[in-house]
């Protein structure tokens, strides 16, 4: 005890953490990681590369042209008097991104960003304050294939989790509007009739219909809409089912060629056809989508929605002169961290220590002497610091840290050449020559732990 | 062009940054991600854990008692009407959070962090407003041997980035205190010597000594004062030396002792004995500290302090009535990745990319279905967006991304089972096999980008 450290010993300020944030210890901190790891590498296959933006930003940058999300945002006025804001999303910083820095990004540019946002919002359970964005955009690219390549990162992403009861649906925005306008006529309410049909998940087709006629269509609208936004099958018939239909109404042929190349895009691509379905019923909510929406819903175990995306080719204009197409999806990486940790999908070490070099009696240069040596051949070694304990405390301080193995040695078997093996799952104890430490313990080490 | 876009021509918004934050895009961010890799890879190596803090704490938890930070701190009042501020290190979170879990964690707790603090400070050439620390630490143990797993991890990180001339210097913060009391006698004002001391190598030796003197001390203190804090040498000796000399003030056998065990710990970590040695000017600033201090200086080329640390047993109980010792280190990870950048220590390639597969002609489809082969072998490859144009302008937009290698295909060639393989470094183009093609692949990439 140090002089200093007994002036403290009451404490002055309460430790507490704000509502809607969260610690992440390091067992948790290592799904995430490793989840995080999964996506970054499936991200970087695909050609998108890492950026990063500031955690805050001018607020009329975060807030755009209308300042509607201003509400959601954490902002304040800061000690320059410059009204600042905290990212609610990594989208707006993305554009401008892009419209800022021109003259160094080549287009198309593929990026990938992985952080965390904040949303001054009601939390409650499953839903923070603070949470993790894991996006994936390529802008400067009117190409279907870019949206074809989103499409195909998302189901590679959820195979890689150990989902594997999941399906991607697509919709264009042009379609469902149209859909909406050809079913009640010109004078239809048409953004009540797509929020109508964005419950149709929640309330059933029965209770979509009535409320398509309560919003103002006749009964052979309604059901004729009912008939579209419901029909499943290849998207090839589907899409030219629409178009025999309302083919003329406007913005329904450009829609119907570019879903035709993005699932064309999507089987050279080689994602499976049942993990891609087209769903004329997807809504999506971010008024900035302008083509192809997406979003990805597991069906067993019912989690619901997991990923989502599509195209925005207005959201740059908003910052430069120079308009700039782009299209995206993100993961819904906390949603995502959770399943896969509620469902036991991925096996994650709680440590990533793979070796405790336990201290013998005093000899604390021993042990840090084979500690050393442990780590300099690669391995994630903790050197104990309660040498004053015996062994079988330090066993149990390793063991509860989840650690696999610890290794010791007596300086008579350190004169003798051997090292003691214990396996703290097993309780086994075993000894090895020195010259055959390493690889006893490579062997030694269960799969998960080895990597 | 959708409609929607052509609705933005005009920008509504000037997309710009706030002075002292940073974008970050892909080549500088591969530069920052491989840096914190290997600095990941050496905590890890050494049994420290990762955890995660959020960006907002109660702003009575970040200023502690005194609330000296405040003036530095990003703060504000939410929505909900509570005081906040966005962290400025990862030390007091730290803190909060071994007060708060107590129950959860296993102690000795080793932990590192890496992430970015705010500080709202005057931004200027190489400070930062928003900047990230690197931090590993050990709490719940008094051995010397924490403190010196932290000199450890700071050498083996430093040299991990190709810088070779570096030294940690070590001091204790009770000597300096007791050599400063017994050299001025009980009234002097310790805390002025010390900062007086703290300046030796911005003014060098003698302008020291004369403002020792300014400082109220006699000429014969000061002499007596200087010698001390300029030996150098063996630390054993140099500590011998001053037991002989100030053995009997308070607090002085404590910290030698402490010394003696810490670079005994430094030999049987394998730390070399010239890159860590006792400097008993070294005063660094936080009042925190009540143990070892250390800080690490770049000699050649002389860029200064880029990693600092010591121990701080008070700082937990500052939130609990349980107090903990605790002791860690901090990389100066902005210092030191411009210093590599600058001195291009590390080769990091430009992009994550390794392979461009163009489109010939309107043949997107077997293009998709190439990069989906490369993808599923492994590859980082990017999918031509541009297959509209000639194999010429998609090989300049590979080259201007830095990507090393393009392949693509005519439908012929498909046929005929052989693929162009062109360098785009080298600007060599030859044909492969197919079934040679991975392997080919692997073989040309430079080993900066095969990793």
């Amino acid at each position: 005890m140090t002089p200093d450290a007994t002036e403290m010993t009451q404490p002055r300020v309460k430790p507490r953490i704000l509502s809607g944030f969260r610690d992440f210890l390091p067992q948790q901190m290592l799904v995430r990681q490793h989840i995080i790891g999964l996506f970054r590498d499936i991200f970087e296959r695909h050609g998108y590369e890492p950026i990063e933006t500031p955690v805050l930003e001018h607020l009329d940058v975060l807030t755009g042209k209308a300042g509607e999300n201003e509400r959601l945002m954490y902002h304040f006025t800061d000690q320059g008097g410059r009204r600042v804001g905290m990212r609610y999303d990594l989208t707006v910083p993305l554009a401008r991104v892009l419209a800022m820095h021109q003259n160094e990004i080549v287009l198309p540019f593929k990026r990938y960003h992985i952080g965390p946002v904040w949303r001054a919002e009601k939390s409650q359970r499953g839903r923070f304050r603070e949470f993790w964005q894991c996006d994936a955009d390529i802008a400067g690219s009117t190409s279907m294939l870019a949206d074809a390549e989103g499409v195909s990162i998302v189901t590679e992403a959820i195979a890689a989790v150990g989902i594997s009861n999941f399906v991607v649906r697509i919709n264009h925005r042009h379609l469902l509007g149209a859909i909406a306008r050809a079913a009640g006529g010109p004078d239809a309410n048409t953004g009540n009739i797509i929020r109508t049909i964005d419950r149709l998940d929640k309330i059933g087709p029965d209770k979509v219909e009535q409320q398509l006629v309560a919003d103002g269509l006749d009964a052979v609208g309604a059901s004729r809409l009912m008939s579209l936004i419901t029909a499943r099958g290849n998207p090839d018939a589907v899409l030219s089912d629409v178009l025999g239909q309302i083919g003329e109404v406007d913005g329904v042929r450009q829609a119907t060629e570019d879903l035709t190349r993005l699932f064309d895009g999507l089987a050279s691509l080689g994602v499976p056809a049942k993990r891609a379905i087209l769903d004329l019923s997807l809504a999506r909510g971010l008024d900035y989508y302008t083509g192809p929406v997406v979003e990805a819903t597991v069906e067993q175990p019912a989690v619901g929605s997991i990923a989502g995306g599509g195209r925005y080719d207005g959201l740059v204009g908003s910052f430069s002169s120079r308009s700039m197409p782009a299209t995206g999806v993100s993961l819904g990486i906390e949603r995502i961290i959770e399943v896969v940790s509620e469902f036991n999908l991925l096996s994650v070490p709680g440590t990533t220590v793979q070796v405790f070099v336990a201290g013998y009696r005093d000899d604390v240069a021993g042990a840090a002497r084979l500690a050393t040596r442990l780590r300099d051949a690669g391995f994630r070694t903790d050197l104990s610091l309660l040498s004053d304990r015996s062994l079988g405390d330090q066993f149990k301080y390793a063991g509860r840290k989840g650690v696999q193995l610890a290794v010791f040695q007596s300086p008579d078997e350190r004169a003798a050449g051997v090292t003691n093996i214990k396996d703290l799952l097993s309780g086994e104890q075993t000894q090895t020559l020195d010259d055959q430490l390493e690889a006893t313990l490579r062997q030694r080490l269960v799969p998960a732990i080895q990597e």
